[in-house]
């Protein structure tokens, strides 16, 4: 992990760019940290930091707020990486598709994603290893979003995951879907009711294949860059429920306490 | 609103048992009332104040902590109250399809759900307008859980009910779900993925009828008792937000601060 950049933005929040083996990288991490290093929450995102920045510096923001690390790295072909050539042949055969009203056919939706899990969830493995190593973090980790088939693979195979917020946003192989159901960490899934991007049954499916004892279905109304402030809000709280069981002696006692069920005890 | 009994429970709430024109009902209210009178969360269940006491004081605890009085009646026919002949029978028919195996007729749900709706919404507006009438009690008013059918009607008729929690786990005329398409105002409605007296997909379409602008469904793993406590949390955030959309500065200040979004200058 080489850091090439280094900025202290409002709200006591350190942003690092950085490169690993030619993958461009970001880590926030709190500008004050505790004396004890600090759980991870691995952002997700469809690719193309440069222009998801502001979206992922919110949800930065609110992984810091917590008392949390987030990294996030880009993915294979998107952003200022070099373009794979089947990736853009697959993701115009999906446009080309989804433009004339049909459901995207199998085949393509398997040659866009496949690919692309197999190298991303390598290559955020191997970002793992590198963000772990640093004094500041230590694990657990959570994952938050992204390209969904990613975030179930990484969910399957990436032991030190232990726990994934997930996005119902993208397209999804029957591969997959077949993985899903092995799945046992715990899950939540945010799901726009009116995403056009989406398949709203694909995503229930999906949903419903989930192995996991615990997991969270969350629909709410609106488009697929509509997620209401409040569905942020309950997603923060299940990634603090597994990344920090015990209540928060950190730097935000008040989000914390807001973890912890308050019994009656909270009226003398 | 004639009282019958008054307890003093732990945490600080005062149980009230009344009578309404025959109509059994129990009122929770915080025992050191703030010096303004307090909104009020409306209690559904599905009949027999007796059996379900356990978990709605469970549920008046939350209220009250969040500085809410809360209230629930007797359904029509359940408990202590006499007996409708012809909803017995239609539970009876009911219990036997489904015993068969066979999805519930109709008219069988017709029978058994639209009288009930009917006399039971009268009924909770009657309380309402009682509960109303209490110095300690001002709205705004909020539903909670119960007979779906009878939130959504109490949803679209009652302009004093702001925002309506309901519980996907009985069935839904068609009438009711034609009504619920001109439900406008919030709605939360949690759904145990793996209930086996509630059909899922009628569960998915009613949350696509209705017409509310802000909308949110939650689903859980489990069955229809299994409902998980962040689960329960989340709605009780759902209901603070609605009922006092200002941060509370009454006795329970460290969970009003927990509806109001953090933003990172909890970090200096």
């Amino acid at each position: 992990m080489h850091f090439l950049s280094e900025s202290h933005l409002d709200g006591g929040l350190l942003e690092r760019r950085f490169d690993l083996d030619q993958v461009p990288g970001i880590l926030w991490t709190p500008a004050l940290t505790a004396s004890a290093p600090v759980p991870l929450i691995l952002l997700g995102h469809p690719g193309d930091l440069h222009r998801m920045h502001p979206r992922l510096l919110d949800r930065a923001r609110q992984a810091t707020a917590q008392g949390f690390a987030a990294v996030a790295v880009e993915l294979p072909g998107s952003g200022e990486r070099p373009p794979i050539a089947a990736l853009e042949q697959a993701r115009a055969d999906l446009r080309r598709a989804i433009a004339a009203g049909e459901r995207p056919p199998a085949d393509v939706v398997d040659r866009l994603v496949l690919p692309l899990v197999e190298q991303a969830a390598a290559e955020w493995r191997t970002c793992l290893d590198a963000a772990l190593a640093l004094p500041e973090i230590a694990g657990p980790v959570a994952l938050s979003g992204g390209v969904i088939a990613l975030g179930v693979r990484l969910a399957l195979v990436e032991p030190r995951i232990v726990a994934a917020g997930l996005f119902a946003g993208s397209h999804v192989p029957r591969s997959i879907l077949e993985e899903a159901r092995r799945v046992t960490i715990p899950v939540h899934v945010l799901l726009q009711w009116d995403d056009r991007d989406n398949d709203r049954q694909a995503a229930l499916d999906l949903f419903d294949a989930f192995g996991s004892a615990e997991k969270t279905l969350q629909a709410n109304l609106g488009g697929h860059t509509g997620v209401p402030a409040y569905a942020a809000e309950d997603a923060a709280r299940f990634f603090a429920r597994h990344l920090r069981p015990v209540p928060y002696e950190g730097r935000t006692p008040r989000r914390s306490q807001c973890d912890t069920p308050q019994k009656s005890s909270t009226m003398p």
